[in-house]
């Protein structure tokens, strides 16, 4: 009998950024983990360590907050002399005009309706920012070496962020894991989401109910036909079910 | 007139660490910064940014107090985004069955002489690590993708990291920057010895004679036929002053 192909990926979201703390929408903007996300992250290497999981290749955001998680994370399972590929379209979603804006000044200013509408629809994005605005990646040395300077967006909906995460996922990474490389990405909660709803075959509604943990990493074996074989987060499992549930009420809390 | 091209490199050898404070070899041990060698790399990314340098494109190691260096370069610069290539023929230079030996403990072992030769000998290597010594390449993780295993080093003198490190900078360093790329390198006292032997035309006695103080940027500018055209420390130049003059003396306290 032949033997089985395998495909192994783990995909982990960033740990809590400072931004998530003072209730602001992120989006693009670079801020780094908290003290807490610092710590979530070496925790969800360590996590992955104790597992025996271990990578061929690495992938990650231009984000330092998912940069740092990443890096904790290959410190903590001594793989720092890993590759690691960084690419723009794995950021999270950009949030246009509302980027750096406090979530309750949002509603207050746009409606809680219009904010819902940004927030939980699947292809509704938010104002997109003006072509002058400092905030445009246009305008950031970050994204200079960007040669597709149309690519860059002035603002995303989540369609908008998988139609530059998922073929970024099937041109740069989906091969290496048909080479037999074992992969890691660590990116954010939009784009990460990009990726989960092509494995799990979802429908935009059910994408938009998926809330991805912060650093808990989510592996995933495939067959050769990208059939999902398994899927599991890895950690202990009492951390894996609260973190679970504060992301469920945290959504709760939004609507 | 036709413009001028020139080539822009930023060489930078890792802070001290933890090993430096102990007065073992370290060679290729993965031991990591100290939290001087730290504070050390964020100095030398701070003076590069008010310096007013940018880069395109990394290079490191695959050893971490290396690629911590260059983190912390990078955080300061806030440049974490760009990418980063590691190799293992940048890692300092392997100290054969020296590695993790307390130098003063290995003076009584080998005697003074034996081991002045190894020290400061370009062409004498000390003695090899036996095939199943745990502290060899060969047998250890980070190395495991190294397709090209007789490579892989027991010992090395001078004249064999120079063998592997300069090859490693024309094929992968030198196009980038005949294409334009600002390049910055964070290596090894002796993989940059290596780079600085070729910039410089120096001989073996005079190379011998050259100690690059820790974590401080070393700009090199070239024309277009890699004669130098400037090279200087980047930094406050007392600080600079008080570096060089504590590797000489490092070097005279050595004989």
């Amino acid at each position: 009998m032949a033997e089985k192909k395998t495909m192994q990926l783990v995909i982990v979201r960033h740990g809590e950024s400072e931004w998530n703390k003072e209730n602001k929408f992120t989006g693009w903007t670079d801020v780094d983990l908290s003290e807490a996300g610092v710590e979530e992250a070496k925790a969800g290497g360590r996590a992955l360590k104790e597992a025996g999981f271990d990578f061929d290749v690495c992938f990650t955001s231009y984000l330092k907050r998912a940069i740092h998680t990443l890096n904790h994370v290959l410190e903590e399972m001594d793989r720092e002399w890993l590759p690691v590929h960084k690419s723009w379209k794995l950021n999270e979603r950009h949030y246009g005009s509302l980027q750096g804006l406090n979530k309750a000044e949002t509603a207050a200013q746009y409606g809680d309706e219009q904010v819902k509408i940004w927030r939980r629809s699947f292809d509704v994005p938010p104002e997109p920012l003006s072509e002058d605005d400092e905030r445009c990646p246009h305008l950031q040395e970050m994204y200079r070496e960007v040669a597709m300077r149309d690519q860059l967006p002035y603002t995303e909906c989540l369609k908008d962020t998988i139609a530059r995460a998922w073929p970024y996922f099937q041109d740069e990474i989906a091969p290496q894991l048909k080479a037999g490389k074992r992969v890691l990405i660590a990116a954010h909660g939009n784009s990460l989401r990009a990726l989960v709803m092509m494995f799990d075959k979802l429908t935009p509604e059910e994408i938009l109910e998926v809330n991805i943990p912060t650093a808990i990493p989510l592996s995933y074996t495939f067959d050769e036909d990208w059939n999902v074989l398994d899927k599991h987060y890895v950690g202990d499992p009492d951390v894996i079910a609260a973190k679970i549930e504060a992301v469920a009420n945290q959504g709760k809390a939004k609507k």
